[in-house]
């Protein structure tokens, strides 16, 4: 079918090829020139406007978003409101905020026109491999855009659904990005710790091996982590500093809001606000404190 | 070739009829009768004695301990040193703390006999899936084993490995199971918030689903997670009380030694037993402190 | 000085008595008749309305909110905002939000009242100690209140201060009590496990009588420790269950919105999320996934 | 009465003086000249080899070793038992192990020589404040040497006394240590996050002068955080890099062994850990694997 993407950076573009792929037209989007170029060369139909990509659609139309969460979301939506018409969908597949995506889907109803909310997971390798897709949305306008689903999942059937009211697909995706923040620094550690133990000189990368193959803990997360210890097994030239991205911060806040208490999940993001410290005034104020009462020596900084 | 095991559990029992079907002579033994009958009812040569055991095997022989860790190792070998002879192997393939596999493999040295760690991972999944071998000891003890890991593994090439010296393969192995107490409470954490956002009605077997399918939380424990889900969904008659093994604590006191901060693994076996605690004293501390200071009311317990 | 306390409950009746033992002159309102007879016994002026409290006071008047925080204060401000003049003054003397305390200054500051921001920490023994009191708004009308200050500190010149602009005090209280979350559970961690170590059948109040005097750890919340431990050694009949008063949660999510990491304090309110929970998701998860990768037992619930 | 200090360090010179401060005669060794010198110059009765020392005490004698945990106090104690008679008493005041004490314990009676473990806190500030002390041991010989504790602690009664068997003193000092790395670590954690509200420009040692007086969190650790932030507002010149000496390790274990989750204290030392780490492989493994997943951006380290 017919689909309108507006965002072509590396997850837009990405998924606007596969749908290509799969035999749908696209009209892309993208404010930059060398991203509209791009598209171009991958068979995506560039527009140079929204309003012409939105021309390039008949209707009921379906706008597909890959923004960039939070105030980009709503300066779109107020530029392309007034170009649509009753009965056109708008998907956004970025990570909004799921309260977000509840107001917005309830503005748009307003003027007659679908909000469905799709979590999107898969990264860069989702062109391939296919995306995980957890969507809320009405049922009906999700129904209609099965086709859409369909090839972007990882197989017609699989990998994606409809999983509640509005809200409920960005909601599944933050818990999902949560999970993974708990995930990785699992295997982290327990890299750090055998990297550390060189009294055994452990091969990481051959371990990460062994573990894809009939452990516990083999996953696509270990996949990629034996991947990355082959081609730079001692991490050289990698600074110790780990960014995120906001769903972890809305998982531990929604988790305290629910009154569940998710220590694994929490400390991770907090692990990577640490990474991001290089000059605690914790642990300054710490040592100060153990320089007052045991006149232990402080290490200068 | 030909392979005697001590030890017809759960575990002992599915590797050596994992070895019978890979065209191996596996001889067996375990002090229980009803379990040395299962395992003569599938294929395995059952022994009623450790004695019998080592005199059905041709020298040099190669003996599988996959019993309980701990004293019973020890017990185990004590009775078996006697009836080997030099140029014989054991395999401890269980859960033993590392550093007393390096201590018994000192201890078998002096008698000539090989002694060869080797962290398996699979459960009861490995009878059909093949298990995950982390292996420690000298390259040609290994090496003259090879047959027999190849079958053990999921592949003959892959899912097995030497890692390092005696110790080392349980000692990767206990990593193992650290990461996976991470693995597992950062999973059951996502799922616990999901289901308490009571406002989605969310269907948290569909969610495991779509997350199998292209995620990047897609992993073996998920999949595990979701045919849990799938047979009981909202987890009826489970009480919340998680057992622990032995190697998540043996992880945490490692990382500590090696001075590696390990937050997210240690928590998550804090986690449990906290789950096994119901009446704790520091929250009745807590809630008494609240009221001395504040006047808060305390609830009856 | 002159002032008007609204709300007479535990921590606003004892503030104003203490005020009217240092020689000033309190009138006081609460929607409830029990505690303005109460009041009126302590040497406060119960006044029946909003409206008759002000009356009571002579211009520029000073008036102490003293109410749980939340749509209490709000309501509470828009009753009383058409009774004020310019010139008069409110103080917040709750547990509110400190973003909340900002929007109200500037609300206020619109009709030309001042709006002071006062933290107050001491709880039940305030009324005999002294409040230690943490205070934001403008320097003249801090200035102007000093009396009142000076007479609810433990002692004229110390135990409160301006500590910056509206909102400044709100925001030191809240992470005062971030601070004593986690100095809370540190206690009742290390009394634990004092309690759990059988083999010594340790006296948990005679430690802590010990440590009151002379050691690292000694404090005020100790002092309430070892009283509760006096009187109820084995907390007998107290649920280990611990409520939260929301600056817990308003600390931690403080902390990660500054990038932060605060593992100790963030954990402290878990733990008492935890608490409440005696039919924990996760670990009925967790549960479930150890039965299914390895066939061990599910404890029934 | 008469005492024997092994040890004239900053802790074993303070103690010594003290006691000769209150009446008592105190003969010291250390192998330091100049720590014989410097104690001779504070009233101690410099002994220039154990055997002077112990020559110089009338029997039944009291030896009390100030010397850091374990090793030296094994090597001490084997120089020192050829030179004692039975009857004598040994206190080991540092901070040694539990469970060391408790097999020197059983060593020394095996010679007819008491054996006495005594947690001590206090820090620099005891010489003029007190120590308070745990005591582990028999009843008859912690009563002989009562005039030895009633002048080290703070008053003849209080701050001091036998809390148990051999074990259960040093056992009490253990937690006390683990509890204070969980009250540093909340005081450190909150001054941070006011630190980093940059909008309030707050004065973090006035904040700790009105915390002090009157609050809930008042305590002598934030009175020496006030005199530490009075003294360097800033904390410049000190890395953020704090030290562990062990009995924080040792409370986190011992949690563990006895079931007892105490994620608070562990969660304090894995942080001192982390604040040593600058090159940490966990976060550069972390910032790896999202590079391999999405894409991410690497920062060059």
């Amino acid at each position: 079918m017919q689909l309108g993407m507006i965002g072509l950076g590396r997850m837009g573009a990405n998924m606007a090829e596969r749908l290509v792929r799969g035999g749908h037209q696209v009209v892309g989007y993208d404010p930059g020139e060398a991203a509209r170029e791009q598209a171009a060369g991958r068979g995506i139909q560039a527009a140079a406007s929204l309003r012409q990509l939105v021309d390039a659609l008949a209707a009921p139309r379906a706008v597909w978003l890959m923004v960039p969460a939070g105030q980009i979301v709503d300066d779109t939506l107020a530029a392309l409101l007034p170009l649509l018409a009753p009965g056109d969908t708008v998907i956004d597949g970025g990570n909004s905020f799921y309260k977000d995506s509840q107001r917005r889907a309830g503005e748009l109803a307003a003027a007659g026109i679908a909000y469905v909310d799709c979590g999107t997971s898969g990264g860069v390798w989702g062109l391939s491999e296919g995306y995980s897709l957890m969507i809320g949305g009405g049922e009906a306008e999700v129904e209609r855009l099965r086709p859409l689903f369909a090839t972007l999942a990882p197989a017609p059937d699989s990998g994606w659904g409809r999983v509640g009211p509005s809200g409920a697909g960005h909601y599944s995706k933050m818990i999902h990005n949560g999970i993974e923040y708990g995930l990785m620094q699992a295997y982290a550690e327990g890299f750090a710790i055998l990297q550390h133990k060189q009294e055994f000189a452990l091969d990481l990368h051959q371990i990460a091996e062994i573990w894809r193959n009939g452990s516990v803990v083999r996953s696509w997360l270990l996949d990629l982590t034996s991947d990355a210890l082959k081609k730079n097994p001692s991490l050289a030239g990698i600074a110790p500093y780990v960014e995120d991205s906001g769903e972890g911060r809305w998982t531990a806040a929604e988790a305290i809001a629910l009154n569940v208490a998710a220590p694994v999940i929490t400390l991770s993001l907090l692990e990577r606000l640490r990474s991001r410290d290089d000059d605690s005034f914790t642990d300054k104020l710490l040592a100060a404190m153990r320089n007052q009462f045991g006149g232990h020596a402080i290490k200068q900084g």
